[in-house]
């Protein structure tokens, strides 16, 4: 098999979760390398990683490194691709490449220069449901779109500090629902309005941000949306999507670990929806990766890039403009380095 | 028993309907007379009712006639329920009572002077499966309120004719969701936005109206909810309800006549939902009139009054001219004769 | 309308129940008189029912009355039945007609003699989820039948009294599964081999019965068929069937008054199925009568007859048979006065 | 971290399943050798594993090696086991052990005076949902167990070669069902009721087997339990599983890949759940691996021992006797060697 050199850049909790998937489920990779500030060599060692280092540089450099995945701080996200291509690497970046459009213009441009792929890691495009779904409407199954509802919700509330620079919940949580709407919308967004409202917890409210939200948007193609986020939802991670068009539906639902159930005088119980995006989209973490060293090593235009990143971060930017101004907001007056920004 | 002897107005599809479950599934009532332009006595000698006119009057004047059933066309409702009440009936109304608030507000004035009862046939307030879900919500097993959804969507759109009379869509059809998200989240709504398109037929647009929707909205006690319509599912009248909040969340799904399916090569299949809202809501409709008569009976206060249904055309009113002005409607916008009217 | 003048034998629980049926829903129907020991009048005059008696023969010598509703105590049914057809009514007799086959012998020759028909009271076949089901496996939907699953479980054991009195499980529960497994499998059945237990009650089998069971049935056409019987199920009357073969499956599943559900950390709830035979096939009760009466009126033949009801008391008898002697029985090891019988 | 190093002998499609997951999916695990008649070098370079032999006797001989995971043909089963247990290595053997009870004794012998483990691939006892269901179970939640409900439908028939050295369907299908009712019952099975059929395939028949079968038992604890199994369910691998007791039941659905679904005028549709048990009991699998080597580390009691393995296959003995005899066999009367053996 022809594998693929790959270094790992910031090994947190996404980080580990890449790269153990890469070195477990994707055999068409090779990781030689991980740097992180604070790097963990037992863990590094237990999953044959032979470089362990605090220095990027030292990923940056090495000649046999032919990719890079890039789990940093979304802070350092655009700064770090632009370095990786630069340095002729193949790229995978997590989301947000960043908070702000024009960042992402300079990372498509420096990416384009380098001649180099950019993934940008919208999981759910690559989750087995997600891609029956969309197979579906591409094959005109629901006739023409007119109606996308999205369901958005977080099993917990995210520490105050991650709230503080996260971006908000638009650019931080609601990103990938706007992702999902031109994704299974097969169009892009025109305008958006958005409600957000503080009813979790008074601290997120006190940091800027809020932890509610119903987004309603309007698509190129006609097509109406809605889109509705909670920070919290006491019985798991809440993750509902429904395309409804000329000829019918189609929709994902939950999914659970098990299918057990019981009767009682009660009533019927099964359980609940898992409680994190890591195992609701295990499948797809793991499908993502392989995908984009499928593209690495064909020479394919990756199936989600910087493009996508800048129309969803675009997207966020309105709905973040919308809720301030109390008013729709079209998608094009988010222009230059409109929109995005960190929460003040 | 002590039956309470009624008189219908309005003998179309709807009229029938009432009157039949009146007949024969709720004992306490006694259907003497059935008032209606044309009158089909054929149909009203099967089923027993002894007086058959084309004359309100006949009913208004008959003093046994203690109670009026009010299915006429619309737009006559206001003008109906004011007769009745001079006459002293106590009313079942269809909605809407109006497109306006004014006449609404008339009415009020109307049963209120006459000291009759008013009921207004927000029929899905009696639907079990929605009175359980609003019993859990309000014992606070979601906890805090945060977010609610409502789909409603028709299973065919009407004819352009009842289309151009119909008041519009927010005021035939997402009234009664406007309704729910009021009975559901326990509070009023305080501000409206609402986009809609025309996307199934053409035909409705040229005649002034929509028949695609999404409108969100915003509660009183800080909830926030989301609508979506359509005039049209292939698959059948699609009816389904959450309300989620910081416990958890309680729905409904859509009901099936039966609990057959099917498995084969091609996947596992189940039958559709209903194709009508006289078959999804037939108990509701049931339930609706035998409440009414209880209200009667016991001089209790009716469950769905002419405050209801002013709350929700004002609401309605809010939508339409969220639509037409692009723009969040606050509901105190919505004064005096404000809002509603016909669509030209 | 052309109505049918109904006498009712028997105003206990079930009679009842058929008797408000026919009078509020099945408009084809004109109850005059209804028969019984314990004659209640109140009930009957609030049901506009013109004659109430302690005097079976005031049916039966009543010209007027064309067809009897036979709902007496399961001892009696035979002769009464008899009695009808030489009085020349048409009858409808709730299961069983006897725990023998001799009687069921017997009644066949009087209803042939008479020109009368009857049909026996096997409810689900009019079950709308059943209908469905049947009408796909004879339309080939599953092929060649291989495989037959039917889980009867009742809500609550009976009291002692009406065990003793019952005929048994096999005959008075099982019955209605064995009717279903011919219905459903579209062949008769060749073998039983029935094991039993008394686990729910010592004081059932202090009554000479048992009150769960497992029996296997090998059928004229080459399928297997299971049914699995407890007489009580703290969540509900379980009501499951399926037909598998070599195209796939068809399945009944369990219905329930409304389609509310809920999640919370504890999971996801549902409420239980029906707890009643009366509220789980309500439909099915109506349909039965009005499938009667049109028969009768349009002297088509009975859609279940005494011939049903013979085959069902021999397989019944077969159950039995091969319970207490530890073996597999086969159906033509049950004729003439074989097979039925009381329990001691 | 402590790794335990592996043999695998036998790498067919079984046996390949295993390495994979040993490899890739459980870190206490280091696959050192497979030994396998038709050795598939690239295979075994591509996972990383270092020897690759026709010879067994080189992983017997390794000191190296601790465990030894045994996926050879079924019928070279129980030699296999005697000689590794003489080389001192712990075993992990997939079902069956062997057709007969006598080399289960033997083998039984064999590793105890050898002082190593043997755990067999009963692979359900490790399926997250059916532990789910088993620990509901074992804490009382449906209370004392009353009936047991299996069905086991495989998606294809197997080749003809394989059913004639498959044991028969008992010995190689049912065997599954037989200990799932042991572990969901948790009491011993004391008298089968079995009836087959040939059904699918002819040439099934010919081959001195059979495609279809009922199977009723009774329990130690006196619960009845009911198995169906057919080879071929064209809709997918049908695995539900059902504990009702006198408190309620419990059960697992089949699962399914996504949560996709679709409405259109044709009603409701979602996929169907697997078509192989790989995919079906992946994680029980990965479970399985991971637990023998937990067991081998700890030098814990293996889950599912020899004596599990000696008890189906009493069962399935009892089942094909009852089959050929046509009546209920008691399990006691399955000693020595009797009941298994091949099917001619």
């Amino acid at each position: 098999m022809n594998k693929t050199t790959v270094g790992v850049i910031g090994a947190g909790r996404i980080g580990k979760m890449h790269t153990e998937n890469l070195v477990h489920l994707v055999p068409e990779a090779a990781v030689k390398a991980v740097a992180s500030p604070h790097v963990d060599r037992e863990w590094a060692e237990a999953h044959g990683i032979a470089v362990c280092t605090t220095a990027n540089e030292e990923i940056f450099s090495d000649p046999e490194i032919q990719a890079v995945v890039i789990t940093a701080p979304s802070g350092l996200h655009a700064e770090l691709i632009c370095q990786a291509a630069e340095a002729g690497k193949h790229i995978f970046c997590e989301k947000p490449v960043a908070f702000e459009t024009a960042p992402i213009e300079k990372v498509l441009a420096a990416v384009e220069t380098a001649g180099v792929q950019l993934q940008v890691g919208f999981n759910r495009r690559f989750d087995p449901g997600l891609q029956k779904m969309s197979a579906m409407v591409r094959r005109g199954e629901v006739g023409e779109i007119q109606i996308l509802r999205v369901t958005n919700r977080d099993p917990k509330a995210p520490p105050i500090d991650f709230v503080r620079r996260s971006g908000g919940l638009f650019f931080d949580f609601t990103i990938h629902d706007l992702d999902t709407v031109r994704f299974l919308g097969q169009s892009e967004i025109v305008e958006v309005f958005a409600v957000g409202a503080v009813l979790i917890d008074p601290e997120i409210g006190a940091a800027g941000d809020i932890d509610t939200a119903v987004i309603s948007l309007r698509l190129a193609n006609g097509a109406l949306a809605v889109i509705d986020n909670s920070r919290q939802a006491t019985y798991g991670y809440d993750q509902r999507f429904e395309v409804f068009g000329s000829s019918g539906n189609v929709f994902v639902e939950n999914t659970r670990a098990t299918t057990m159930g019981s009767s009682s005088t009660a009533g019927i119980f099964v359980e609940n929806t898992y409680d994190s995006f890591v195992t609701r989209y295990r499948e797809a973490f793991v499908a993502e990766a392989a995908d984009f060293l499928r593209c690495v090593r064909e020479g394919a235009d990756v199936t989600v890039g910087a493009g996508d990143a800048l129309e969803a971060v675009r997207a966020a930017g309105a709905a973040r403009l919308s809720m301030e101004e109390h008013r729709p907001v079209r998608l094009d007056e988010i222009t230059g380095s409109a929109g995005g920004g960190t929460t003040p």
